[in-house]
């Protein structure tokens, strides 16, 4: 993998660059759609390439459970498994095992917790997660990591981002190949661990840098105040990849901060229920208003679903719970996040990216005025 | 419309026709999906269109509630509010106000009955009925019937006909335009019944004739006589619809008395579980022996589905409750039923529908042994 450092915005921190791995490259800033178990909720590849996704996130905790790593390994990895011949990240699993798995124990060795699936006990080292994303052939693996939830004690986020560094340190003595490898920062809300964080994983040389522990409940511009202040000591010629974040406003502010990955699973989750991102702001399209509106979801928007279906009929098919509404709201949000990251890079490449921000964001009354993670 | 006979098997009682409507034309036999809400489940209209569907069948009870035909009709009719440019019948919602409906009373002069969304009470006539089809503007209307149970008395039956019977009566001295109407011949099992139902709806000259009632428990084979007897009073020179039916060994068991048309919405809800057709039966493909097939569905099968995708990850798929499996599997199986009605088409142009049917059947072993329906 190689990052080249295209352009940095004259005024503000943000920056276009460009990654590349054997199985193709993007422009960053880049939105990575959340293809939890193999598949981006409700589209097909062939759309995520229409509506110009280039990488894709994958959940090794997911895919370590259910089909099992050793099906995918067997079948020629994952990308021939899912049909996706174009970059994959997969994350470490660490988040899930952490939220969504009944964990047992944390111990310095490794994870101990039950599937959420099937209740069956399992122990991972950072090693074995390795082996796991190396057999899943993912183009960029994470590293195990121990996520803090909010608010937290200055101590046990501190024995948290120890774990995190020994684990780093063990992840990058087993492996350093031909893949890329990103370290993960902890260290909550406490500047002074983050900066801890940086150097001891800077001292590492991994391939790319992300900010995890975040958008775990800590208010917005606490989280901004932690992202500017870790990036400062990240360095300039490596990725940085904002964990788990993505409303249109988190992603704006994070590239204004020098983020150039995001990912999140909250564009496509919401959409499933009807919401979806528009120009003007955040939409619920079940609202009793759209029932006979004749108009696109956006009619600034010129994807698939807003040249072909009215609000009416997307209204029905989400109320009636219909697999096709879920489809073109999934879209819809997928195609705005690609739009809205592609014209961020052309404000930057312009030096433009302050007037552009506060352009989009004057419009985006909805989004300033309600919680935008609570939906 | 307009129904163009063009060939009748030299041994069997099979045919191909085409059937002409201003929104286009189609062959027959025909398989038409179910798009019950306004849209056939998990599919796009691009979809269907690629797989080769020229007409759909919407359910007016269904849209008559949600989203109402008022706001249909208000929004251009049916065809522009789903996004399909093609033909569309209608149904008559009878069979749901007989089914899924809280049925209060079934009167001389309509039906009265409870929505299964909000409870809502509604009074619907034949008049009626037909108002509201000609508001979605389908291609093919149905009049509105009364569908009896399996097994039901023969004086229940005769009353249920009666009625039908009237009901048609007023719906055909209603509407008689540039819409296609066909009649639904009831009867229940009653061959004398079914006489009947023919002789008097043929009097009334609808463009074409369904044999409803069927496929609501009786066994298979008496199924089969009683639309072999009820053929024989149908004219040759207007197409026959079977209603509800569905599996490929009753699509061809049909086409072998001389249907032209079916529709079945369980093609598609079995494949939202794992269930398709293959050219060698029928196949769960959340079965565990399926777990690293690296094979398609079906490999004699073309589909995108199949073209694209292997056994391991559909099974995947469905057993994550992915939205892709069911779109995956939902394609193949339409494709089939497709491919079906297309091959048994060519067969019968070569007067070889029998040996091709047979020839069929000797590899679909699973399906002959299991009850069809009952999934």
């Amino acid at each position: 993998m190689e990052f080249r450092l295209l352009h940095e915005d004259s005024s503000t921190k943000a920056r276009t660059g460009m990654i590349f791995t054997p199985r193709g490259s993007f422009n960053t800033p880049v939105f990575m759609p959340v293809g939890t178990q193999g598949t981006v909720k409700a589209m097909s590849p062939e759309e995520l390439r229409e509506i110009g996704i280039k990488i894709i996130l994958c959940n090794t905790y997911h895919l370590y459970l259910r089909p099992g790593w050793e099906v995918i390994k067997k079948l020629g990895g994952l990308h021939r498994f899912i049909n996706w011949q174009y970059p994959i990240l997969t994350d470490s699993g660490g988040y899930q095992i952490f939220s969504i798995s009944s964990l047992q124990k944390t111990l310095e060795e490794g994870v101990m917790f039950r599937s959420h699936i099937d209740g069956t006990s399992h122990f991972l080292t950072p090693e074995k997660i390795i082996d796991i994303q190396l057999a899943l052939d993912s183009d960029i693996m994470m590293v195990l990591d121990e996520c803090c939830p909010y608010p937290v004690s200055y101590t046990s986020a501190k024995e948290a981002l120890n774990k995190t560094i020994n684990w780093a340190k063990r992840s990058r003595a087993y492996y350093r190949g031909k893949k890329a490898v990103f370290g993960i920062l902890q260290g909550g809300t406490f500047k002074e661990l983050r900066k801890i964080a940086a150097e001891e994983l800077i001292e590492l040389d991994f391939d790319g840098y992300a900010i995890g522990g975040l958008s775990v409940g800590e208010p917005y511009d606490l989280r901004f105040e932690v992202i500017s202040f870790t990036n400062q000591f990240l360095p300039r010629q490596k990725p940085r990849y904002l964990m788990g974040v993505g409303t249109p406003r988190e992603i704006l502010d994070g590239i204004e901060e020098g983020i150039d990955m995001f990912d999140c699973a909250m564009p496509t989750r919401i959409a499933r229920t009807g919401t979806v991102f528009t120009w003007n702001g955040r939409v619920n399209i079940r609202n009793a208003r759209y029932k006979d509106d004749e108009s696109p979801l956006d009619p600034l928007c010129s994807c698939y679903t807003c040249r072909n279906y009215t609000r009416a009929y997307i209204r029905h098919l989400i109320w009636a719970r219909e697999i096709l509404g879920m489809r073109l709201t999934t879209y819809h949000n997928l195609y705005f996040l690609a739009d809205l990251t592609q014209k961020a890079r052309q404000a930057i490449e312009r030096n433009e990216f302050k007037s552009f921000k506060n352009r989009v964001f004057e419009n985006f009354k909805d989004f300033e005025n309600q919680e935008v993670n609570n939906v």
